[in-house]
């Protein structure tokens, strides 16, 4: 293993991203990990689950002396917490907290570490948002996994000292994070966009679909294919989660969401007057763009395997058997069942199409049936 | 087997729809499939891939007397091909289509076929559209089990022969295939909220992320998570093959923009005014509905377990088969990969509830660290 790159941290808060927190860092090698919480049942379960080398009963142990304290504690909580952790931090110390959004919580926090410290804390200061996780699933969920693959976005200002981006950017590498840096108020902008935005347009999108139903049946739910599913898939979400992070967001979603308005209008009058050749520019826009901001969408490079399968354990498992075998690596793999009952349905199975010929060979060599094409229930139908 | 249910199937057009029609009627033991194409290279294509048990050159003796015949030719040319097929079929004969719109298509060919015969051949046609297959794919596409656990509806009317619908179904069900009655035009109006609107609302927003990026650099693909992926996955569809669809729908999908207009101002300004209750009651509404609309979303009757691979294809064979031979039968398989190179990951398999534990302790036992949880990236981040 190669030598940890902070010796100490310490985390304020023992929910999902806390608790997860502590169990990364104590994974990647960091020798002294600690951990509390303000309720005594969240620190046995800290305890439990050895999300880090001490669990303590009260902050000042906690942070005193720790390189890097994360605060993983409610939004609202962060600037009352940084202030008084600040002091106990060693000079070189790095203080990081991890809520959803930036601009205004920065501002305040580091207005109350200029005028709260005799010595200049704020430059010790970086916000950070983990974008891994769900509250829905609750500190039960909480392990080392939840940053790999998944983007920690830390935001820096004129007064973050020059050492402190990297410093925590390399810890949080060592958690398997991808850390992008931006200026807060950036940030929000841009989850506004990919993330507010597209959960009040699939929630409003599933009300309309509610709305046809009631009107119509349970008919909906027959022709309902993929495209609807994906569409509308986070407006299952909870409420309760989204309606603060929305008016912690509001000029910048009320900015992203009469854009999106407007663009729709543009595209009803061209429908309502018949100029087509609009809607396929838009249509052409939109398909331009999702292949751009997401290249693993480009089809272009890979094909895709459509294995039928009767919904028994044995069958998933011997297709994939085979294709490990024949070191065929596969870069995406989904099912996609029946919708009465499950016991038929198809395993879509994406590979390079450089080795497309072989994974199919080696499907059927398994005794499997697997045909290039899409999967029911796919677009345009 | 089970004996066919009907003896004779000849398919116009071997497209992907055509092609794999004849191959699963072929499959489904129809002892008599026959299929014919306008094209001489397709008909080449439809021998070498055994689609039908016979290809012939001419339409008449393709149709001559078979018992179902499937019109799987391009929507414009549907009626002039019914008004030449209807007095060739058997008296007990059905004539369908695979159009993807049924309204004005339905009362077209029925008026032909009322004004062209002498016998009433209007009762022996049933409209239908299988909602399967994606024709970026093309005919090369063509397999049968592209019907497979996909949705296949048929329309039909007053003037429909009582035996028709009854006898088609079953025909379908022999290929997979979902089958479920609507009136043509309510057909329509559904296809325009479930497929046609999601199309619209996931291409422009992906042209507002687009716009953001334009304004803002690359960083928006670092924030965009797995919201933003599902939300806008089918922007990326091909604008030629749309345009027509919305254009010929543009009645229905009129009525649905405006809607969903409608239900985006409303918020819009119940967020330019700080009603965060309106908020909530949407959201409120769009998650009741997503989850009724799509009861496979239920997540309280399944658990998710996150398995950190590094992308070497024996690690997702080594999980597949430990729940294979434990007979674990898993519900859904997902990947996700970081997105800077793709050398480490996550496998997301759900299982239902009551095997969770089990799942777990299998995988550990081959060599894997599974964890319960949500993926990285997901909401609401």
């Amino acid at each position: 293993m190669t030598p940890p790159v902070v010796r100490s941290v310490a985390v304020v808060g023992g929910g999902l991203v806390g608790g997860s927190i502590a169990a990364a860092a104590r994974d990647a090698g960091v020798p002294d990990v600690r951990i509390t919480d303000h309720d005594a049942s969240v620190r046995d379960r800290a305890r439990a689950r050895s999300w880090g080398h001490l669990v303590h009963d009260d902050l000042a142990s906690t942070v005193r002396g720790a390189e890097v304290v994360f605060l993983a504690v409610p939004t609202h909580a962060v600037a009352d917490v940084a202030v008084v952790v600040a002091p106990l931090l060693p000079d070189d110390g790095i203080l990081t907290d991890a809520a959803s959004l930036k601009g205004d919580l920065t501002l305040d926090v580091e207005s109350r570490l200029r005028v709260s410290n005799s010595r200049p804390a704020v430059g010790r200061f970086l916000g950070g948002h983990p974008m891994a996780g769900s509250e829905r699933n609750g500190p039960e969920a909480a392990h080392a996994q939840l940053f790999v693959a998944a983007t920690w976005v830390l935001t820096p200002t004129a007064a973050t000292d020059d050492d402190v981006l990297p410093r925590l950017s390399a810890l949080l590498r060592s958690f398997g994070a991808r850390v992008v840096a931006l200026p807060p108020v950036r940030h929000d902008e841009l989850v506004a966009v990919v993330s507010h935005l597209p959960q009040v347009a699939a929630s409003a999108l599933a009300a309309i679909a509610a709305d046809a139903m009631d009107a119509t049946g349970d008919a909906v739910l027959s022709v309902a294919g993929g495209g609807f599913r994906d569409t509308t898939r986070i407006a299952a979400s909870d409420p309760a989660l989204w309606e603060p992070i929305l008016r912690g967001n509001r000029t910048a979603v009320l900015e992203v969401l009469r854009a999106y308005v407007g663009q729709l209008q543009r595209l009803e009058r061209a429908v309502e007057e018949g100029r087509f050749d609009e809607v396929h520019a838009v249509l052409e826009r939109g398909s331009i763009a999702r292949r751009r901001l997401v290249p693993k969408a480009d089809v272009d490079e890979t094909v895709e395997l459509v294995v039928p399968l009767d919904d028994q354990p044995g069958q998933l498992a011997d297709a994939m058997t085979a294709l490990g075998e024949a070191a065929v690596n596969v870069e995406d793999v989904a099912m996609r069942h029946t919708v009465e009952g499950a016991r038929r349905g198809v395993l879509l199975i994406t590979v390079a199409a450089g080795v497309g010929a072989m994974a199919e060979q080696v499907l059927r060599d398994a005794g499997l049936a697997p045909v290039r094409g899409a999967p029911p229930g796919e677009d345009p139908s």
